[in-house]
């Protein structure tokens, strides 16, 4: 039996010409997409016309799918010796799940690979032509969730320090929180 | 006449896979394309054959142009109405020179384009399957420069808050001043 696969890809910010090349060339080959809410559904026509597309996306207090859903499907499409695509906004380790999708993946043993993507910490503002650093300005930013997870109980976010750590300070979905 | 424009086309981290499918589509319509020192050969082939391709290349301690000849190159290329396509490593934005280039264009009345690019500040450790935040553990990243600029005179960087004031760490371009 073929050998199952996942990609997780970041699409970037919402343009879908900002997904990367090799992101496109994943999703083009791809036998199961699984994707997050803000995905254009320009990207979607790029699979291949077969192939299952999957919605999980996750909006506040409404979600299609739970993360460990989102989890077993990934596992159980690669032990189906399918091609996996999980195209998740911006890039995948950034602010969103990725990293706790990689971990369950390499836990059971599923080959994986990642493949980056423009992270809206930076590319937003850039749409404004808003740099998050400058050379005579600023030479470091710090990007800061907008959602905690609620199991973690206090905030980790010392907001004294990270409001004076660094020059450029980027919030992350923040908007339901503020 | 027609009218030149000034694309600023951030490749990503190395991997020319990683260029965004709007920064290819921007240099396979290039006339002059203008590159830096950690743009792949394979990426500039993609340019027409006719393009001129003018290499903008900083080593530390051996610059083949000056950030003011740069500067000077992409205006007099668009003013003679060329579509000028100004390649660079990671994004054009995140602790590159691209917050001054486009400050230059601006200023200079020429049409311009920002096209965000995979920052290696988080792409790098992903390869490495390091995700820079993580729901459970880190709710923060901040980005540093290794290179300020020596004409600012005292570093900006307070080393004891930027220290504590987020979870993960990331420093770029800091080989040469380590």
């Amino acid at each position: 039996m073929k050998r199952g696969k996942v990609y997780l890809v970041g699409t970037g910010p919402g343009d879908p010409g900002l997904i990367t090349v090799k992101g496109l060339k994943c999703l083009r080959k791809a036998e199961v997409v699984i994707y997050d809410r803000l995905i254009d559904d320009s990207l979607l026509d790029e699979a291949p016309t077969g192939a299952a597309k999957l919605y999980a996306g996750k909006g506040r207090g409404h979600h299609v799918m739970g993360q460990k859903e989102i989890n077993l499907l990934m596992v159980d499409k690669a032990r189906e010796g399918k091609t996996v695509v999980r195209l998740k906004g911006g890039d995948p380790l950034v602010l969103g799940r990725g990293g706790e999708e990689a971990e369950v993946l390499g836990a059971n043993h599923i080959p994986f690979e990642i493949v980056p993507g423009v992270s809206s910490a930076y590319a937003v503002p850039s749409y404004a032509r808003i740099p998050v650093t400058h050379r005579r300005l600023a030479s470091s930013f710090t990007v800061v969730t907008g959602h905690e997870d609620p199991g973690k109980g206090e905030s980790s976010i010392d907001w004294g320090r990270i409001s004076t750590g660094s020059d450029t300070l980027v919030f992350l979905m923040g908007m339901g929180s503020a």
